[in-house]
């Protein structure tokens, strides 16, 4: 039986082939060290369980709105409202099951076939899966590196518009390099998107996974409102990853769409998800203050661990959980050329598993340094340190 | 900001608009009769609620994979497989938020732009949104009323084939209509299928709402299962409507698509609450037996409540909670010509609220008789004979 033929342009998330050679050599008797998955190994916070658990109890277990049940939406917008000094109402939200329907939605909602649309690459590779599969044309923007992490190469995202440049898709406090734009880099993004009247996708899934300070939303910025769709997850900050609830978030023009969208997919998302949600953002935050803690924890036993690595040189950065360090050197050390061989080796010699630049977008003309994504929400410190060691031993030899 | 030009052609649900007048002549403080939604107001089964809060509890709360947890996609193989006569393995199956995204994905799988797809109309609309929006032509067959319910029109399938018809929609228990195929309709509908070599989705969401006998599956003759992909959901059998859970099953070479599509689209469907279905589906059964028994008292209710209304003659169906009367006779009377007219009028003067014929799909070319569609799921028995002796006065009056 024959496929459809748009199904050539569908990518996927190459990183689960990572998941199942860990869980292969896992079960050979090895033990994992799991720096891969951006999952997180810690319990949900008591509070939103027992909201949820007391949902089903009550019953909220038949349909309810395709945009959600009206409290959440009004506590979502309230939150992320007031943490960017924006107003939201609850027609701004549409619920959704988890923050990656965001991105297919928000791209049906605004792109057309032939349209092109920006995205970040390194970056979260269903972008550039989202784009072409729905006909689009994906036009990758770059990063430069720093001393501090990352810096986003605005002069590659200014080279790359041209009259049919629909969108721009950005990830401040990026998977997965972890850049945070300064102020002056959000302020020269927002001219170009309103001077080119494009349509942004804000990813600010790691806005409330933060280490120090406040976080800088593009969103707040004048004239970006109107223009931009936030997605929003429950899954990092309350460790929530397998609950799947999230959220878009902007102009009702659009999120009207979004929620015709959802009758037409899913009819809703859990009932009895969306009450103990309300719970999660509006009840105790002392659950999700000590997943950030002990978060904090983990990236300066991991950073430590790497840096201790002769050839590679990272700073802590302020939040999201992933290192992307420069391998480069040890690349030439080992003698490779492709970094899935060290990627490969590293499994066999010291049961570590880690991603590598090659699972977040396609490679850009030109490239020859080399990265590795390492993520610290799904491995506790003590593994962190162990796991750290035996690449020491394995990168240096 | 502009609009995806496709979103043109995104139907949806208008059925939520009956919900929306119902809910709003409710808030004025009258008692409303809610025959207008396919929600079942009776509790999940205490088995599957137990299961799923100590699933919560013992932290299966972080991401699974994408196309479901590995003895869940067993548990339905199973199950689907026995009942059918068929042979199915966990890969055959993919975990889905509801039977509602099998649609669309079902659709992304094997259409391209330009082909015609067969549908049902009167029939489940998001059939015809999907079809169209995704930018096939939706091809509209029908059915015949008979003394005992509704026949599938063969004649009309058959006169719409093309060569460019790549998938027939099939909905055995049919919603609105209840139909119900004989053995000899569903040879011959899959004698058509094989022999222009179609793609089925088979819509059995309410394979397990029966009253007697035992149901039959198209998929399960002779060269079908390789051609056909099932919608499954736990929403109706369980009274699970608000959890979100259903499946695609089918051949791996379509199922390993939809899997991708669920990477690309969700990650993966609420990782505990398919643990709580494990045990839904090969746990205790007494709570899903207990649900139909009240199903069909509530159906016995409302046919005689149906069949008192002068005008009004409609046979008990085996299957579904829907009734279809025709009311070609009482518009008459009534001296209208829009079924919206009647439906609009009996909210104000009885608070029974229903849906029509119109939310199943655009009307057909020459149809002239009108049906309402009465759910009976989601109202008390006495309520359903308040609201159908009330419904008596107005219609015969």
């Amino acid at each position: 039986m024959k496929l459809a033929k748009q199904l050539e342009k569908l990518g996927t998330e190459t990183a689960f082939s990572v998941s199942a050679a860990a869980a292969a050599w896992g079960d050979k008797g090895n033990k994992i060290y799991p720096f891969h998955l951006g999952d997180i190994n810690l319990p949900t916070p008591r509070n939103i369980v027992e909201a949820t658990d007391k949902a089903i109890a009550d019953g909220y277990t038949g349909y309810c709105p395709g945009a959600g049940i009206p409290e959440l939406r009004a506590a979502i917008a309230r939150d992320v409202g007031t943490k960017r000094d924006l107003n939201y109402s609850a027609e701004n939200v549409s619920i959704q099951s988890g923050g990656k329907p965001v991105i297919s939605k928000f791209i049906a909602t605004v792109m057309n076939p032939g349209d092109e649309v920006l995205y970040p690459n390194p970056g979260y590779p269903i972008y550039e899966s989202q784009i072409e599969y729905q006909g689009g044309v994906a036009v990758p923007y770059a990063y430069l590196e720093t001393k501090k992490g990352f810096d986003l190469d605005l002069d590659s995202v200014k080279s790359k518009i041209t009259p049919k440049t629909r969108a721009l898709i950005y990830n401040n406090f990026q998977n997965p390099n972890s850049a945070e734009s300064s102020q002056e880099e959000i302020e020269q993004l927002a001219e170009l998107a309103i001077k080119y009247d494009l349509w942004v996708l804000s990813d600010e899934a790691y806005f409330e996974i933060q280490y120090s300070g406040k976080p800088e939303s593009i969103v707040s910025l004048p004239g970006m409102q109107e223009r931009s769709i936030i997605l929003y997850t429950c899954s990092k900050r309350f460790a929530m990853t397998g609950w799947r609830l999230g959220a878009a978030i902007g102009p009702t023009s659009a999120i009207d769409i979004i929620n015709k969208f959802n009758t037409n997919f899913e009819s809703c998302t859990t009932h009895f998800i969306q009450k103990g949600m309300v719970e999660a953002i509006e009840g105790d935050t002392s659950g999700p203050d000590s997943i950030i803690e002990e978060l904090r924890r983990r990236r300066d036993a991991a950073v430590a661990g790497l840096n201790a690595i002769d050839g590679i040189s990272i700073a802590a950065p302020n939040s999201t959980f992933y290192l992307f360090p420069n391998v480069t050197d040890i690349m030439e050390r080992k003698g490779f050329t492709d970094i899935d061989q060290l990627m490969d080796e590293a499994l066999i010699e010291t049961s570590v598993s880690f991603c590598t630049r090659k699972h977040f977008g396609r490679l850009l003309e030109g490239e020859t340094n080399h990265y590795l994504r390492f993520a610290y929400s799904g491995i506790d410190i003590d593994d962190i340190n162990e796991g750290m060691a035996k690449l020491k031993n394995y990168f240096e030899a």
